[in-house]
């Protein structure tokens, strides 16, 4: 039984996970008979009002606590999991992918990654193990593999700001339609845009089970 | 395009809505080619600690805003939804349904419905339009309807102490394998386990993707 770890970030698009992606991407994994290894960083997150979209001032959540409720609580600390115990990695979206795991959300191109989040993509990548990376996570990718992997291929859709960041840091973007996904052979990297593009939860989840689906494929 | 309401009570199967369960509802409407129409009662619930299982002493959440992370912004105060407004009503589990939407989990069969959401439990049954309820949500369906439909037949799955109280409340208990459904025809009701059985996010799906098939074939 494959072993495929996904990493979350939280609990909300806003501020953690994109809960669909993350909710669609286990579902797909376990009816694809994998066994799923969730993780997150024990680390403290800010909070946004997902009713009314503001930032709540002075609160603060803890990132695997908030996780932990996508995951029924079965989930572990990052720091507590080696390359060597996964078979894959997945990453859903969300600003948590953005804000927490790395804060790319506030400084683009010059952001800095989580440690143990880059350890982990880092191990897994140079472990010849796919990765795969949904909506806004591929920029997380771009940041941790850019210097060792330049021109990586990847999409987080079509957005011309966000495609130009990407390239900044290392990566070659491929434009993608929704109900798609990328595919870097040589690094058995998949990516595909979700709620970067999605209009619909249905769309989201079309690309996101063809790209466990190629995920399930790449492994050896 | 029908309007079927989906009632959240949080985020989160411990004080909140299953997120498993509500996620697999919202995508099986859509691919049913329904219009969601999302909504919580705008009150106060109690926090559990996802990762601890345990109560957060004196912490407070909104059950609206935090619905709100799974509805991505888009949810309305079910205060201000009709049953006119809408074809059908689905409501998913977790303890937020017998916590936040009735005090079903500290009460028993005693239990209060928040009465906004027994208001339109009661006028969507009365308008003859179809209702589902899944895992521990029958409890509160029972509840309401205990008193004007005695003997509706509804399912929690196989727990007997749980059936005991859906009895004493004036409900008919039916035994109900995870992957299958309940439905009382005469009521239009259709109820099914989820994770009061499941053992598997997969087996959570099957028999809630059957029970939005089921509902959406009782539409007038």
């Amino acid at each position: 039984m494959a072993k495929i770890g996904v990493i979350l970030s939280g609990c909300g698009v806003y501020d953690g996970s994109e809960i669909h992606e993350a909710v669609i991407t286990l579902l797909a994994l376990d009816r694809a008979g994998a066994e799923v290894v969730i993780m997150a960083p024990d680390m403290e997150q800010a909070v946004v009002n997902h009713l009314t979209g503001e930032p709540v001032e002075g609160a603060v959540r803890n990132v695997l606590e908030e996780s932990a409720r996508i995951a029924r609580g079965k989930i572990s600390d990052i720091a507590k999991i080696q390359a060597g115990d996964l078979d894959a990695l997945f990453i859903p979206g969300g600003f948590g992918a953005a804000k927490n795991l790395c804060d790319f959300a506030f400084k683009g191109p010059d952001c800095s990654v989580h440690p143990e989040v880059a350890r982990l993509i880092r191990d897994i990548v140079a472990a010849h193990k796919p990765l795969a990376a949904v909506c806004i996570a591929p920029a997380l990718v771009a940041k941790v593999l850019g210097e060792d992997k330049p021109g990586h291929e990847l999409t987080i859709g079509t957005d011309e700001g966000t495609a130009g960041a990407l390239a900044s840091m290392g990566a070659t973007h491929i434009t993608c339609p929704v109900n798609e996904f990328v595919i870097d052979k040589q690094n058995k990297i998949i990516t595909s845009p979700a709620y970067m593009l999605a209009g619909s939860i249905s769309e989201a989840a079309e690309g996101i089970e063809k790209s466990v689906q190629a995920l399930m494929e790449l492994l050896d």
